[in-house]
C-alpha cells in the first residue's frame, strides 16, 4: 500500500515479477477491495494467479507517521503484516515502498537484530567508474556512533561477499579528507575500530568524489550524510539529463543529431539512472526487508523485487549471522 | 604556494587576471627564487609587471598540517602573510589553494570574526535547474550546533543579496526529509532558530535532490554533510562525463556523431563543470578570504580570482557587518 502510487505500482510490478520468475510466490498485503478491483482490470493467466495471494490489512502507515506511533497503532497495517510474514517463515523477504522509519521499526520489533548488531542500516548500490559500489547507511540512522559505523562495515562486507561473490570487498569510510586529522570524532574513532576488525579489506578514508570513482566496493557513513549524498547525486543526474535534453533540442539540426545519437544517449542514461538500482536492503535484521523508493514506477519497483529474490536465493541473513559470530563480540540477541 | 601545483598555477593565473582587470593589483607571497625563475620564462608587459609585487615568505603550510600547528609554526608562510595583508588593508582579498583548515585558522586569528558569528563557513555556488544556488558550510566545520547553522543562514543571505542582487534569497535547511519529524537534533533545533530570524526568506527543509532542482537560493548544512555532498556531486559529474566520452567513442559511426555533436556536448559540460565555479568564500570573517580547489588549473584558479574581485567591488564583509547588527545579538567581537 506504500509509496506515492500504492497498489497502482506494486500490483502490476508483482504480476510482472511472477511472469519473470516461474518459481516465485507473492503475498500482497493491503485493502482487499482496492486490490481486487485493480486485479479485475487485468488479464492474468491461471499459472500466475495461483502464485499470488491477497491478504487483508488494516489502516496503512502514512508517509509522515512517527515510527513509534506506527508500531503502537498500525500493527495490522500492510507493512506490519508483511514483516510478520517473514518472521513466521511464510515469506522469504518483505518489500515496501512505504515509510522507511516505520519499516525499520517493524523490522527491529518483529524480526529482531542480528546478534552483535545494534541498528539496521540501509544499503544500496550506486554506479561507479568500475561498475558499482554499495553505500550504507542511507538514512536509517541520522546519528551514528563509531561502534555503529564499525558494525555497518562488517555486515556489509559479508553481504557483498554473498551477493556479488566479491571475496574481499574494499571497505572505505566516508570522510571530508583522506588525512588522518580530518573528520569529526565519531569518524576518527570508527577508523580505528574498523581497522581492528580481522578479515576486513579496509582501505581507510574515502572522500565524496571517490564514491563514484569506484575507489571502494563499500562506502560506510552515517545515515544523514549517506542520505544527503545519495539524493544530491540523484538530483545532479536529473539536472544533467535535463541539460542534455535541452542542449539537443535547441534547433532542428540539433534535434536531428539527437535522433541519430539516441541509442548512445539512452545507453548512457541507463548506466547512470538511479531507478535502475532501486531496492535498498535494511541490513542487520534477522530476515530480508527491502525498501523501494517511494516514487518508484512499475519497472523500478520490479528492480527492488529482483534484488529481494537474489538475497533470498543467496540466503544473505544466514550468511551474515554465520560470519558475524566470528567477527564481533555477541552483545545481544 | 598552495594546492597541487603551487606557483605553476597561481603565477600564470595571476598574470592572466592582471590582463583581464586593468585596475587590479596582485601581491604574490612565496619563495622569491622560484617565483622569479617562473616569471623569467614569461614575456610580460610593463603595465602588468607594474601591478604585480612579489613578497618573500617562509616555509609553507603543508596540506596535512594541523591548523593549530600551522598558526604556531607558520606565521611567515605565504598563507599567513597573505591573510595579514588583508588585515593591514594592503589587500582587498586573500586567495589560497592551500590547506583549508589552516586558512580558516589564520583568518579567524588575524582578521577576526564578524560580531555575532562564531565560526567561518565555506560557501560556494553549485549549478541548478534554475541557474545556481549557494551551499554552506562545505567543510570548515565538521560539527555544527543549531546556533551555527542559524548564523550561516543569516550571513549567507546577506552575501547573496550583495553579490547576486537577489533581494530575498530563498534559504533552505538541508535534511533527510521534508517532514518536521525528520533529521537529527541539531537540524530540528536549527529549523526553529532560523524560522525566528526576521528578514530571512526561509523555506524550511530541503533534501539532497532539491539542491540541484533549484528549490532554494541558499542551502544550509554542516560542513561534513556539505563537503561530502559537494564532492559526491563532482564525482558523479566526472563519471557521467567519462560515460559520455566512452559512449561516443565505441565505433567510427559514433565518433563521427561525437564530432558533429561536439558543440552541444561542450556546452552541456560547461554548464555542469564544477571547476567553472571554483572559489569558495570563508564567510563570517572581517575580510575577504577565498579558497581555491587544491587541484585547480590556471583557468580554474582564475575563476576564484574573479570571484574575489566581485566580493571586493561589492564590499561584502562590510555589508554583512551592517546587516548583522540588525539580525543577531552581538556576542563577541
Amino acid at each position: 500500500m506504500g509509496g506515492d502510487f500504492g497498489p497502482h505500482v506494486t500490483l502490476p510490478a508483482s504480476l510482472s515479477a511472477l511472469e519473470r520468475h516461474p518459481y516465485l510466490n507473492i503475498l500482497l498485503f493491503g485493502e482487499v477491495d482496492q486490490l481486487d478491483s485493480l486485479l479485475a482490470r487485468q488479464r492474468i493467466s491461471e499459472s500466475i494467479m495461483s502464485r499470488l495471494q491477497i491478504r487483508p490489512s488494516g489502516i496503512s502507515v502514512s508517509m509522515d507517521e512517527k515510527p513509534s506511533a506506527a508500531i503502537r497503532h498500525r500493527q495490522d497495517s500492510s507493512m506490519s503484516l508483511a514483516v510478520q510474514a517473514v518472521a513466521d517463515n511464510k515469506a522469504g523477504a518483505c518489500i515496501s515502498a512505504g515509510n522507511t522509519g516505520a519499516l525499520m521499526a517493524f523490522g527491529r520489533l518483529v524480526l529482531k537484530m542480528q546478534p552483535g548488531i545494534d541498528r539496521p542500516a540501509i544499503i544500496a548500490s550506486v554506479p561507479t567508474l568500475a561498475g558499482h559500489c554499495y553505500m550504507l547507511d542511507l538514512g536509517a540512522n541520522v546519528d551514528c556512533s563509531a561502534e555503529h559505523l564499525m558494525q555497518f562495515a562488517v555486515m556489509s562486507s559479508v553481504m557483498v561477499e554473498a551477493v556479488d561473490g566479491n571475496l574481499h570487498p574494499k571497505v572505505g569510510l566516508l570522510n571530508v579528507g583522506e588525512e588522518l586529522i580530518k573528520g569529526n570524532e565519531q569518524v576518527r574513532l570508527a577508523n580505528e575500530l574498523i581497522r581492528e576488525q580481522d578479515g576486513l579489506n579496509y582501505i581507510g578514508y574515502v572522500e565524496g568524489d571517490d564514491v563514484f570513482a569506484g575507489k571502494a566496493d563499500i562506502v560506510v557513513c552515517d545515515g544523514f550524510v549517506g542520505n544527503v549524498s545519495l539524493k544530491s547525486s540523484e538530483g545532479l543526474a536529473r539536472l544533467i539529463s535535463k541539460r542534455v535534453l535541452q542542449g539537443f533540442s535547441r534547433n532542428l539540426y540539433r534535434r536531428c543529431l539527437a535522433f541519430l545519437a539516441r541509442p548512445v544517449l539512452k545507453e548512457i542514461q541507463e548506466q547512470i539512472d538511479p531507478s535502475r538500482r532501486n531496492g535498498a536492503t535494511l541490513l542487520g535484521l534477522q530476515g530480508i526487508v527491502m525498501k523501494s523508493h517511494g516514487s518508484a514506477d512499475q519497472k523500478c519497483f520490479g528492480y527492488a523485487l529482483d534484488r529481494a529474490i537474489t538475497e533470498v536465493v543467496q540466503n544473505v541473513p544466514e550468511k551474515i549471522a554465520e560470519r558475524l559470530s566470528g567477527y564481533l563480540p555477541s552483545k545481544r540477541n
